[in-house]
């Protein structure tokens, strides 16, 4: 296995995982679109390059932490670009959140170069993948899943493999995502009907996230709900609707309704319409207290 | 305080919780309307009466287990039944789900009678009832509260305390039931994607269940749904219902919709017309299967 | 037949339906809880009598236009009251709105007098009601529904009978309510897609209403639509939800989900919640309208 | 204007508006991938064409009658195609159902060939179709609307103008169809509602038919379903779910929710993943049937 690895995309999560994979020992080539991005990483000795094709060697290994389809798949289609670079035997690690869909066309594109892809989306927030505490799923061949083990093993706490499909890793994350997004929703209702039956809602959440709900999801938007911390956003509304729109198209492309998806797509919609786009997604228990009649933060019956 | 007690309502969550406090040394009358449900008890120790108000000493304490709103407020409201019994200074500690608009009806009845009505619902199902390892949530009058917590500590592994109001335990033991009941239509939904993208929905669950959802609600009910046990039924989806029903009537009565609670509505109500009331509430999986154009247990897509 | 009849409740729509009685050559005896209520029929030459039993001569026929359930099973029940006064081939004619679970309950109370209860509600707002443009819903015992035919005849342009179930009509009408809500819900989405794609929505539904849409509700209600006239209500949004809801408890006791009302119900509170309770049930569309991020009637994308 | 023009799209809607044409005295030009679609016009004097280019002469109007986005977008942009042959002058009429964003696409892409794009989809089932009863929506460019006019005379009874937009006739046919979806599904609720109380469901609608919903959607629909008459499709559900999914998509684009939208995009989805894809989309109602507990047409309670 190279010890020599290329990094694009060094966003809010990017970059975390990059410095993980430093600290792990792996030689770093890192790009990023605003190259300024790279400067944390340059100090503790990543490699920055100047364009995407030079993070990649041949019959090496790239991850790519990009945000939508749309960019992943441009990326990977540049004339020229990585996946040309990478070549046979190369491997590209997409931790994206994109669709079922885009994983197999991606596939089959980096087929024609011998390149294999493997997806391998993350759970965990930028502090969680700092902490090296996210969850890594991955799925994709067999062979290269095994020569990338270490790599995985360097940035999250544990690797959860979902098999052979390209695609398997990305439906099981989406998945995940409209779990979360269901939670707070649900949460969100909870919580404004003590709210408007005089019951104070934080010490309600309290109970729950140390019983039934003892668990990361709960307990992390459990307490930020209590203390309304919209902002700055950990994961913006707008990727939230992205996400709960992939499971969506995912669910429409396999002939079945999600009811608890399109009713999370509706009041997610309603709340960008007003202008929390930007907010976290926590945001939507706005839209819910609006729909009770309480204003702001504050406000009871 | 007394060392003994009244329990009325021997049935799935009753039997333990009164063996428990059989155990912890109270003394205790027991009544049920089917007689032979107090037998195991007996054998325990405890003392069965012919009549419910027979549990009841004066200035005593009784517990009632009982099934619905309807069922509570006729055996309080019997003329010389046991609320007239406990008199000055009575305690009805009230474990039933029942909705805040009862509680607050019967907090008024008892208090003409001199008796303190303390609204105790429980979280957990017969086996944790069995095993000492309920949450109790109470609320009302503090001076009741303060003498009925031996009581509480005896049938429980903690008791959360949420203020003076009767009707507020009974609140926030709906937004529970309604937690749950959600996180299972939503967990079904994601398994249902799952399943028809050749993913091993059970293997995902696990995943999920170790990581982000590792709590009690996710993992007990998420193994379940792997292994499709609808049953016997631990909790019964007509109860279910009565539950999500809760929900929305004290929403309305609140002024707020529930969007997510109508959905679960309209799923409880769509599967009990299709047969599945005396099934488990995990059973609404079944029908977003049949959505899914999936049969029984074991079709794929 | 008696050409002497008995009404009680003289509101929006009790008052011009009385009055086509008294057209029609009736000698009416008329009663309101808020007696000033029947002045204007009195100058047309009603009786106003003193109690609600005064209303009614033995063996004769009483019509009732009340809010509720409530109410009407109160006027109903109370001892020496207009139903006991009735007695022996008495017909009470109740007009109103009501759940048929309180159709059969009234139904089996008036037997216990020897008085027939017909449920006949009506189709059509105060203005219809005063043009005798009403559409009438029957049903009960057959000889008792061809005694008050041409009471019926007199105050609507036609009659629909339903059978001889005493509940049928009010089921009927109920339906007719949902599917009046479910279309200005429906309506007023497309119009908030329609400005929000820069399209004149009034024009829209002018094109609507004159073609596939081309009957009273669409047009009615899509007129009232594009003026956005909201106040007065011609119909308020709180006795909406009362009916939206009789459906929901309808289909609940029926074991089936009606997934368009549970929505409906959804948000006929949300908007209630904001305040417009008292406004006419088309202000549903502002709701729609801030889900939208459009602001007061005007604003555009 | 030019009194020959061309015509590709020869379906169950193409063909009776191409014959109207015909009738109207207009020398046609027909195109159909499956030729023999053409035998019936050919007959009528219709000169069939081996390429859809040569439909087109320069300078003259072709009309489209295709299946969505996709088939239009690929006819359009064939190099050598109909467009180009079009040319300076040229117009072209595109009837079919497709999304605001592909007809603001396709104007764009026309103008390149001097040709003017405009959106003329039409309300109609082949029978009204052919009996000239259709009503069509129209939008573009003035000078090139007028041009038209007879000819969207000769296929429908009315033309409505929405403005110079390329897009505003195709969103107001998608507000439109999104009605009569939400018609469906709520007619059907309230017929099993009262199925399942007893009451004639058939007499139901046709009271409502004959008064409030006296208009061409109701009486139509409202009787197909009385008749459970899903077979042969006059308008197939899988079709349905596209314009349903329009709907959704320009509102998401719009960023507003569409709340009746989404649920109508869960029931069908979920009747066509039953199998009912290539029914009606009026048996939407099985799906409400089912979940009511009745199995097929004619089941009680």
């Amino acid at each position: 296995m190279s010890d020599s690895v290329g990094f694009i995309g060094l966003g809010n999560m990017g970059e975390p995982i990059a410095g993980n994979l430093l600290k792990a020992g792996y030689r770093l080539r890192v790009f990023n679109r605003t190259a300024s991005k790279a400067a944390p990483l340059v100090k503790q000795g990543a490699q920055p390059v100047g364009r995407a094709s030079d993070v990649a060697e041949p019959g090496g290994i790239v991850l790519t932490m990009l945000s939508d389809d749309r960019t992943v798949e441009e990326m990977c289609g540049e004339p020229g670009g990585f996946i040309e670079k990478l070549g046979a035997n190369g491997i590209h690690i997409s931790l994206s959140t994109i669709s079922p869909g885009a994983a197999r066309r991606l596939a089959e594109q980096h087929r024609k170069f011998k390149v294999t892809y493997i997806g391998a989306p993350v759970f965990g927030r930028p502090e969680a993948a700092a902490a090296k505490r996210m969850n890594v799923l991955v799925s994709g061949e067999s062979a290269a899943k095994k020569r990338v083990a270490p790599i995985l093993a360097a940035i999250g706490q544990a690797t959860f493999d979902f098999g052979d499909a390209p695609d398997a890793a990305n439906v099981v994350k989406i998945c995940g995502n409209f779990m979360i997004a269901s939670a707070i929703q649900t949460m969100a209702e909870a919580m404004t009907l003590a709210q408007k039956n005089g019951i104070d809602a934080a010490k309600m959440m309290d109970m729950m996230v140390q019983t039934i709900f003892a668990c990361p999801i709960y307990q992390g938007y459990g307490r930020a709900l209590s203390e309304q911390r919209f902002e700055p956003a950990g994961f913006r509304m707008a990727l939230g609707l992205k996400d709960v729109d992939l499971a969506l198209e995912t669910a429409a492309a396999s002939t079945m309704p999600m009811p608890i998806a399109s009713l999370l797509h509706d009041r997610l919609l309603a709340n960008i319409a007003r202008g929390r786009g930007d907010m976290d997604w926590l945001a939507v228990s706005l839209g819910i207290a609006e729909d009770a009649g309480l204003g702001k933060s504050g406000d009871t019956k």
